[in-house]
């Protein structure tokens, strides 16, 4: 007989009632009497579990009452409503052939235990309701932000993920290296000869996909990338990790404001997604892990994001009455708690902030007419602060060259970069929606460690 | 007036006919006369270009005569049937205006240029016709594989990048540091301490995602990954780079015909999907990369691959005369040669070899009743060789750390893996599919720097 999934049956249950069902899946619960007996077990394929009874005419219902937490089982039997509180069906066992009973000191047997205990069972956590429904929505996220980009013609390109440059000026690097750390090649000053390195130079990790991905802008109109990247810093908050996956799209014939629309339509798009296909999760995380989550996303869907110039929101924040640790003067990069304000306790939804000082922002960001300020955009969202960082390009070759001298940038580095401009220069804007952020928003889940499988942050890298 | 794009009047040309249209988009070709001309403009969205009429009415019309390869422009005008051969519509320009004139030293002008000097400009070849082709395809193909296994109820994990393991057996590993190469610090006895390292021990770039991957089919029931992994291996040939994308479906209470048909299923999927969605550049690949590209994949579609066991195929093999540089005996590893008679010349279709000697698979595989052969499974391509590799897992705990041991591998390290066979071990099997791989045999391009937008191969790191 062929297997179904728990899955299946809760969303067709018409179809399976007091029909034969046989399913694998691992024991959550156990409870057992003289003569008969409760399993909760789940499968995998669904957030919920399914109720298993048994009884006596089993041959093997003593092993089975024994069975411990974890237990891997194949249970066939007939699905039938259930008289008990608690579900509406269950199955009726046949049969329950055990795979394999689990060693006694299974690490999460049935209490709670704390998201920091769990950290350290990264390869068992997602067996709980929680990491359950973090990781489920997670994989329904990253899909919801391929069809999106998909549906309207982006082209998905894959950037390197080891590059050559190392000042891509978004932050410390991680070094690629295949050289005997203990038998280096040394040049005749006595450095390290990188020449003799898999790729004949020095190599890192990179940190953002954008430059590799604008000159596929310039040959398919729209694209985004998806795609791990990485920081080599030691900051050891919740919401940095140095391994991280980031989405890159890159429009061209697109100003600031298209850029908005792409980004606010996007987030709009994932929340519905994952709203509608993740029920269960969802509810889970309204419930226990952010009351009010369900009021704050709809409150996202139903109305227009703020938009307004960093020179208004230093305004705004200088009006506050409130006391920042940092104070709030025009010409300084934003602190979290005055993001949180703009985002939380002003506006109370999530709010564009364009036009920001030039001195605080990267080199390829377009030049405003006023000649300080530059065409960046960034999305702070309520609790998160920073979700999305983007900007127009700058699509002016003198210019483009003028600030890379003025920051002490080689301009022989961004060769392929100026490129763009000298071949077809053409307006174009871009962002970076960090993955991890946008999940730990959908969710409610406070650490970043928490809403990535196996997380990597400093003197960290179990499993 | 709101642009629209070339993709969108190819597609709905009825529609748009005898309307006003807007195009930002770059120029292919340029043909003037005196009073007329015509631009062939590509905006990036279609593989098609289209062609815009513009005569001496416009008040730029020297300028625009004059116009260089590459150039960007934004044309307005209207779309009507087209009178020239070669086209069936055409845009009457009422406007073009100039967003930049692109350098003369534009290096791919209209001739044939090859494919490896191309490589030299992978920041331009997607500008070309047969590169943007590739990389549309390998968007196409990308989305192809989340929407399957997305449909199949499937949750993407993203495995780590970073990995503290030094020995996941596939093969050779780069190495991650932040250490400083010219000042190290040292251990007692005059070795690197890696304790000093970013993550407090020495780290390298993942070469499969397959162990962190299992842990996540014990709570999932069935995931997939995709994502880049590494090999730090001297091979400068066509199939190999030391970056590239991997595809690793794990399925619980699965064996390995369960495996076999869902590979199969999916490369029939992604083949569907492309042709469907991807005509123009299938066409193109078709009539002049690969001839009788078309009736190779549509052998596929429509037959079953074969599947047979290795030893069945040592037997072939030994059977059919040929004479082969590395000699048949079974217990051998099978060379390319070995793969490509089986799956081009004796059944002229892809063909699973299931059962192979133990001694030359990894130490995961499930070990078969006869002690000798594993429940190994690879997928062999025409022309291709090896796309898929895979294998039932080995679920008995005993068993595996027989062969952890037997193959002088630190138990220590595989804790998290062996875990799995602990708390709940059940059948399951998996397999990867080397992305690029896939992209050569859809398109026929023969070099897999060719499907790969910044391919990374020994001292080769250009962008």
């Amino acid at each position: 007989m062929e297997m179904t999934t728990v899955k299946s049956i809760f969303r067709n249950k018409e179809t399976y009632m007091d029909k034969k069902v046989k399913l694998g899946a691992w024991v959550r619960k156990i409870r057992s009497q003289k003569n008969f007996g409760f399993l909760e077990i789940n499968d995998g394929s669904f957030f919920n579990g399914i109720q298993v009874v048994f009884d006596s005419s089993l041959e093997n219902f003593d092993e089975i009452s024994r069975l411990s937490i974890a237990s891997s089982v194949i249970v066939e039997g007939t699905l039938v409503k259930s008289e008990g509180a608690g579900q509406e069906f269950e199955v009726k066992a046949s049969k329950i052939e055990i795979c394999q009973k689990a060693d006694l000191d299974y690490p999460l047997q049935n209490k709670r235990h704390s998201f920091e205990f769990l950290r350290t069972k990264s390869h068992l956590r997602p067996r709980t309701n929680t990491f359950s429904a973090v990781f489920r929505v997670r994989s329904a996220a990253a899909y919801a932000i391929h069809k999106f980009f998909q549906e309207q013609n982006f082209v998905y390109v894959h950037t390197p993920i080891i590059t050559g440059s190392d000042a891509e000026g978004a932050g410390e690097m991680f070094r690629i290296t295949t050289l005997d750390l203990n038998d280096l090649p040394k040049k005749e000053d006595g450095t390290v000869n990188f020449q003799k390195d898999f790729f004949g130079k020095s190599t890192n990790l990179t940190v953002s996909g954008q430059l590799n991905g604008e000159t596929y802008c310039a040959a398919f109109r729209n694209i985004y990338t998806f795609g791990p990247t990485f920081r080599a810093e030691y900051s050891n908050t919740a919401r940095h990790a140095s391994e991280f996956w980031m989405i890159e799209p890159e429009m061209a014939f697109a100003d600031l404001d298209v850029n908005m629309d792409i980004a606010e339509k996007m987030v709009k798009y994932i929340i519905r997604y994952v709203m509608d296909t993740c029920p269960e999760e969802m509810n889970f995380f309204n419930q226990f892990i952010e009351k009010g989550l369900f009021d704050k996303l709809n409150n996202v869907l139903n109305n227009d994001f703020g938009r307004l110039s960093y020179t208004e929101a230093i305004d705004i924040l200088k009006k506050s009455g409130k006391k920042f640790e940092y104070p709030v003067e025009w010409g300084i990069d934003l602190q979290s708690e005055h993001e949180r304000y703009l985002a939380e306790e002003y506006f109370k939804k999530p709010v564009f902030l364009v036009d920001y000082p030039k001195d605080i922002k990267a080199f390829y960001m377009k030049l405003n007419e006023d000649g300080k300020t530059v065409r960046a955009m960034d999305l702070l969202a309520p609790q998160i602060g920073e979700i999305i960082g983007g900007s127009q390009r700058e699509d002016n070759l003198e210019i483009l060259e003028q600030r890379i001298s003025e920051l002490g940038m080689n301009k022989e580095d961004y060769s392929f970069y100026l490129d763009l401009r000298k071949y077809g220069s053409f307006p174009h804007s871009g962002y970076g929606l960090g993955f991890e952020r946008m999940i730990m928003y959908l969710t409610g889940m406070a650490n970043i460690r928490d809403v990535i499988p196996f997380p990597r942050t400093p003197n960290n890298i179990e499993f």
